[in-house]
């Protein structure tokens, strides 16, 4: 057998759909941004020094890590770039957790590539219960941290359900870890109308807060994501990448995101734009009788009270619009639906009030 | 204590030096090409379709992938690409060494990220010593290969010394493997003048074979690699990388590489140019008293008999040429010299005539 043991017992992550003929559907499923990156992007294209393609990438990406320290009024060194907020994040788990030390602990629902990051890497993980209103419930944490634990990954909105947490709470989280154990707050949505934990992390030097270009910085197919963090934990991460591909941000990424980043007045416009359509569109499926958690993410969660999640989730894609259906138990009848341009949901929005799989179903 | 047992063993690669400033020095330390990437390259990042950065890349890189696989006459699903071929070979490690099996065989002097790769994994290797002429013997594996092992990893040229070996001296070597354990064939600098091995594949399903776009494509600032295996080899490679990073090729990446694996006629000339530059530029120093390795790559292994390395190293940077000096026992006084342009290497030439610290230096 020449394949190793560990990667025989590999179950890989699964994206949402990427349909091979983008234009059949309105493409709700994997929370891209609608609006196109700042138009600095295109210019910053048009004008690349294409012949540079022949020199390695800086491997230390210095000049877009400069510009995200200055930012977060941070230095440098307290910053961290890789091929996506996936990658930082798995080099995070190789860095952070040990399988000798327990359980990783994260969320019950929340983004699914947490357990296969813990298979890959060998390391235990425990899902702590969410509230019944679905939120991130800490005391459930601090409970749980009377026992030995790995670290804690929480992702600031919650992934799928929208719901954040405030900084007060990941400050008693933290208080309760006695800096001995990584806390991993993941805002990938952050923009979308949470605080972000950054400025915790002078206190509480086991604080990683990641980030990504991908949501509201319109670059999902860039493979941009960062992490801040203490020097002390950036430069561990900055070891493991160093240990597993020297350059994993090509030249154009780390240009683009360079420009993208600093496009402050572009960016503040569309996110609001964004929330303002979660706004409105909530409202109006509320109204049509679903259940919408309360989202600072740029998705909804939803169900129709006594309908199947997985029939809409069939009938809005036999209808042209793919959204997210993850099927797992306690939130199998939700559907992530991601926030496109006012446009696309009023299309969604006729077709949610014309489903034949909620007509008469009777409400719980 | 936060950082994981095996981060705090880590120890990291070290590419060769970026200097800031590029414009001071006459890079000839990390074997990129000399010549810009195809002039398609330019035509396809003026022409992309930047609006589309906003949607994620295709995680499987089909597109790019089918170019590959028709150059070699192969069905796509036996090619698999990366975030460069430093992720594609970090990747096998994981998917095929396993420490239980004993350990990775590769040669004594080599592509120094695989000692690296062992570390991050906790996989044992061993160097197998090289000729006394420095090339790879291949006996020497056989003979090992009687005890346990975990795999076996040789470049084909092998780098930092530029001499190949045969096809034919890897079907021996495959042939004593029993197709029990996975042989890989780094074929980085294939491109300057050696055979591929791809052609072994269908004999031998235990072959995975890794290229790169960096090197005979001048896309080092791209970071695209790719391997050629067996489909249950490719297939496991495929699911490490989705346990690890869905997306790890980002869409212009992908774009770009697909534009420029087409132009052969635009890199075959080039690598002509490459191929004649190291002819005449290793038969120049050899006049000079140099000892020159029979390269078949994009750079050359030398030394000058009785003079220290590291001096000739230092007296060249300080003199604007930028070479990469290893200082490993056992080649210690060789440098390696990326081939660059004609200009650039009867520059260099002019240098080392003239060097204090090989003047008057008695020879061995």
């Amino acid at each position: 057998m020449i394949i190793s043991r560990k990667a025989r017992e590999l179950t890989p992550y699964v994206p949402g759909e990427q349909p091979g003929q983008q234009g059949l559907y309105v493409k709700l499923n994997t929370n891209e941004n609608p609006y196109p990156p700042s138009p600095a992007v295109e210019d910053a294209l048009r004008r690349y020094r294409w012949e540079d393609l022949r020199l390695y990438p800086d491997p230390c990406s210095l000049a877009l890590r400069t510009t995200i320290a200055a930012r977060f009024e941070l230095p440098v060194e307290q910053i961290f770039v890789g091929n996506g907020s996936d990658e930082v994040l798995s080099f995070a788990w190789y860095g952070f957790f040990d399988p000798e030390n327990g359980p990783v602990l994260f969320p019950e629902h929340t983004y699914s590539f947490y357990p296969v990051y813990c298979d890959y890497y060998g390391q235990p993980y425990e899902r702590i219960p969410l509230a019944s209103d679905f939120s991130v419930d800490i005391s459930l944490y601090l409970e749980r941290m009377k026992e030995e634990y790995a670290g804690i990954v929480i992702p600031n909105p919650n992934a799928p359900t929208g719901i954040a947490i405030s900084l007060q709470e990941i400050e008693t989280l933290l208080q309760a870890t006695e800096g001995k154990r990584l806390v991993i707050i993941d805002e990938a949505y952050v923009d979308f109308g949470t605080e972000t934990s950054v400025g915790l992390i002078e206190r509480f030097p086991n604080l990683l807060v990641v980030h990504t270009c991908s949501k509201s910085r319109c670059l999902a197919g860039l493979r941009v994501g960062y992490a801040i963090g203490s020097k002390e934990v950036i430069q561990t991460i900055t070891a493991v990448k160093d240990s597993f591909n020297s350059y994993p941000l090509d030249r154009l990424s780390q240009k683009i995101a360079d420009i993208a980043i600093q496009d402050d007045v572009y960016y503040d416009k569309i996110r609001d734009m964004i929330m303002a359509t979660r706004r409105w569109f909530a409202e109006a499926i509320r109204k049509e009788g679903w259940e919408v958690l309360p989202s600072q993410a740029n998705f909804i969660f939803a169900r129709y009270p006594g309908a199947s999640g997985d029939a809409v989730y069939h009938e809005l894609k036999s209808k042209g619009v793919l959204v997210r259906h993850f099927g797992h138990p306690g939130i199998e009848d939700f559907l992530r639906i991601t926030i496109g341009t006012d446009r696309e949901m009023e299309r969604l929005l006729l077709l949610m009030k014309d489903l034949t799989c909620t007509a008469g179903v009777s409400k719980r």
